[in-house]
């Protein structure tokens, strides 16, 4: 690597490129990110000496040539499987991974906290935050450049300009690369604000080849010693393969081969809201950069003045959605599971605070596996449950959902929808806020109070099995977690409760449950997701094995009956 | 006001200048803030057309001048009051607030929110952001200037550049507004990045001079047919009083003279971390712009090497923290209880994802008072106790406080240690991770576990009362939320379990101790903070009505006495 020339590297290139392209066919994982990025990391890898010195991957789905590079490769085909090579940087992977991100916007704050202690540590090594043009719209980027030369910690930013994140990257700072990329030179008006904040403006056009980006970089590591630099690289998503670089978008994220594929919740939003836009003309749909994996993409185009794409901006997306509500507009945000603690704070402050009818549409709920510990949605109950005003729903298939969709167009308060990526049709006519649903009723003295489709279907096969062995229990689809449905539970005579939630117990479904029955009588057990981090893997597996299992449930169950 | 001459607004300035610092001497409030706003909001009454036109306060603390305008004055003695008047805008309290603030940087957001509001619906009339130069290094700030062209809908954002947050405004966009500024001109090259997010750039050298401001907001009032504007306007801090003027920092916020003060747990914070710091050469601090009010001010001008106030930028400041704990340093992120909010992502995905030794502060965490609603600390026991990887420890006193803080210095893992304001000093040699302690122990059938100073108090008020009535229970100080001291509850005899914690109780220490004695045949009860937002009023009273009652209390343990 060290030695090679500038053939020997273009041909590494090629490999890395190939290699990449197998894998994430078989495994699934991010492609386009990827493949525009080889020459660029190839050539950090050339420059720069790691692990002494340190990258940091801004979200970190851009980081696979890193990997093959850092003695990682033959490894790689366990990408993204249980107990194998992670789609993120892992400080627990490898030394060359120093700081682990899956989130956006992270990179340039933590380049300055490892500068830092590198300065006080008197210790001397290059800092690098690798940035896509997606991330520099977020607002944490601001706050850690404003910080620049407060920190006076020298580090090397690099923006890796291809003009996307999933989908092509909006807005103003956007504007800005481009006018700056436009005029050749590099060197626009813009560029004066990156100076002010103290860093030292570099650009290349080309950083897909080699013979303009190893300078470029051997030019950006002399500046270094005379404070932080900025170096703009213009790159080409999906580089290599046609395909990828005419479809950067839809070649993004890339699912492995699997068997059936499950109706995806993100579709019936599409549907429902398209249909409920028809009628109710305040309905409006906001996304932070992710339309098109929320299912909005019609919408957009159906309402084009009632949709905003935001960028990777989830904080500002609530304000805006709760400002339109005051305005008298009806909002609807659709968002990830993970990505939402973004805005834990404007759902209390701003949506809440102020009872403002905007409905959030929570996508990825529950374990969602592959992408591992920073993309897993199962804390979203918890942080959600204690605030004043919020309703939380949970649909027990896609059906429902709609249902819930329908009811949410003519609810006047904040309301929280969350789900799964895929699941069931099923069909629901219409739904009351706060009640439950009794899916199975008997005469047993075990009742499980299930939320969400994961879990029902767990009760549901579970249930099953026993009833080949003459055991059964009543399945209550506990389908609003605020409120709780107080009036059944009042009535319910069942003395072994138990609750199962694909999100930790902690706060969530089993908690509220437990806090009903206080003082009750009622023996009660809470199955829910453990409290740890949850690694990548299939999701399914890991929730089976991070708390919902189905032999532990079969097991309690025998064990009520046993005693009962 | 629409007719007055000069002269008459002149005059109108002098009077609402004398009664916000009279009022604000009685009732305590924000002062150098409001009094430097003075004639910038008089100007906009005079311009525009409230509540037909729509003004956003960022923060919302300098809104007096506006509250006195609109139909207010009468009631203005009752300024942060129970029942009486808001300290921030409130769209419950006047048609003339209509949006609701309280933390730092939504203000933009939500202006073009209402503003789109307004265009779908066909209406027409100005909306206004009125926001800081502190809160211009807020994230949240970029987020929308970002959509400013993807929105497409006019609004004024007035920068309102005093130099000032609470002290003085830090960091590169600071140094830019400076520089704009000291170029008369108002013309530097920065202004062009403001043009590029599509805003008409027009700057004021002097806000505090009604012949300067008006013109200039009848000319931006103007632009805005065309598009989005920025009004750049320096005030002076403080306005018109030559000792706020002079120490705008320490006359930013003023309290109402009450009787004994207690000691601040924020002083106590100071001298710790400032001993530990002396020994342990790792240790940085941390803050967002509230070094003074967070004790800090020694230990920064002590260790200005290790020092770092970021502004109000709390996002950064976690993830800041996060990396420099993954360079080796220790760093101690001292912070608001509700300011916290906006960490919350990085604190899961940073902090706590990659478990590294950082030690969060958490000052004025339970019920608050003066602020209302947007500034109580009642929600951090529940957005953290879930979160893996992170020990949340409670203070029963100042000296215990001072021991976990000792204690953390050899911590190797995330640790929030939570705090109210104000408290006794008591002494407490040492400490050990994830235990209680039995602060009186009986023979009675009652266990009350409180947690943090506030608690405490009302368990000994109540216990003193009881005792003279030969009633009597044992007091077990909660110190630690998590781990729980699974060791001891596990020994606990008392049938009759009582929690105390001035959090909501979803997902505190409640929920925790119902959690750990589920089918223990104990009788529970929770005491905690209700499921509502608590407007402003005295800390005490608030505690006492939203859930901390010493009446209810009392009357809960007459009935155990009763039963039992």
């Amino acid at each position: 690597m060290k030695s090679a020339g500038i053939n020997q590297l273009n041909r590494y290139c090629e490999d890395i490129r190939t290699e990449i392209f197998s894998t994430v066919s078989e495994c699934g994982g991010h492609l386009s990110s990827n493949l525009g990025a080889v020459e660029l990391t190839v050539a950090l890898h050339r420059v720069f000496d790691f692990p002494r010195d340190k990258i940091v991957f801004d979200v970190g789905h851009q980081c696979y040539t890193h990997k093959l590079l850092s003695g990682r490769a033959n490894r790689f085909h366990t990408l993204r499987k249980e107990g194998g090579i992670s789609g993120f940087p892992k400080r627990s992977e490898s030394e060359y991974d120093c700081y682990d991100t899956g989130h956006a916007g992270t990179a340039v704050s933590a380049a300055l906290g490892l500068a830092k202690a590198r300065d006080l540590s008197g210790e001397n090594h290059a800092v690098i935050a690798l940035v896509g043009d997606g991330s520099f719209n977020n607002g944490l980027i601001y706050e850690a450049l404003n910080s620049l030369r407060i920190l006076n910690s020298h580090i090397l930013i690099i923006l890796n300009d291809n003009g996307m994140s999933i989908s092509p990257t909006v807005g103003g700072t956007h504007d800005i690369l481009s006018e700056i990329k436009r005029e050749n030179s590099f060197q626009a008006d813009d560029i004066a604000v990156f100076e002010r904040y103290g860093l030292q403006y570099s650009g290349v056009y080309d950083g897909n080849n080699l013979e303009i980006i190893l300078p470029a970089l051997e030019n950006a590591k002399a500046l270094l010693e005379k404070g932080s630099v900025l170096l703009h690289v213009s790159t080409q998503k999906g580089h290599g393969y046609s395909f990828c670089e005419n479809a950067p978008d839809r070649t993004h994220g890339v699912s492995p081969e699997t068997g059936v594929e499950k109706k995806e919740y993100s579709s019936a939003l599409g549907e429902e809201l398209l249909r409920l836009a028809e009628k109710h003309n305040k309905i409006v749909a906001v996304t932070a950069a992710m339309t098109d994996s929320l299912g909005l993409r019609d919408f957009f185009n159906k309402f084009p003045d009632r949709s905003f794409d935001l960028g990777i901006c989830e904080e500002h997306a609530s304000v805006l959605c709760a400002s339109m509500a005051a305005g008298g507009l009806k909002p609807y945000y659709a968002v990830y599971s993970t990505f939402l603690q973004r805005s834990f704070d404007e759902i209390i402050h701003d949506i809440c605070g102020q009872n403002l009818p905007v409905t959030l549409c929570i996508d990825r709920a529950g374990v969602t596996g592959a992408d591992g510990e920073t993309h897993q949605g199962v804390f979203d109950l918890s942080y959600l449950s204690f605030i004043p005003n919020l309703t939380i729903a949970i649909p027990k298939d896609i059906g429902e959902f709609r249902a819930m969709l329908r009811m949410s167009a003519e609810f006047d308060s904040p309301l929280a929808i969350r789900y799964p990526r895929a699941g069931n049709e099923g069909s629901v006519e219409s739904i009351e806020i706060g009640t439950f649903d009794v899916l199975h009723s008997t005469s047993s003295d075990i009742i499980i109070f299930a939320a969400g489709e994961r879990c029902i279907s767990l009760a549901a096969k579970v249930r099953k099995k026993l009833s080949a062995c003459g055991m059964d229990f009543t399945v209550v689809n506990a389908r609003f977690l605020k409120p709780l449905d107080e009036r059944y539970l009042s009535t319910v005579r069942e003395m072994f409760v138990v609750t199962l939630e694909d999100n930790v117990v902690c706060g969530g479904l089993g908690d509220a449950i437990n806090r009903f029955y206080l003082n009750s009588g009622k023996t009660i057990k809470n199955f829910g997701i453990k409290d740890c981090f949850i690694p990548h893997g299939e999701a399914n597996t890991l929730s089976e094995e991070y708390g919902l299992s189905a032999v532990a449930l079969e097991a309690y169950i025998r064990k009520c009956y046993a005693r009962g």
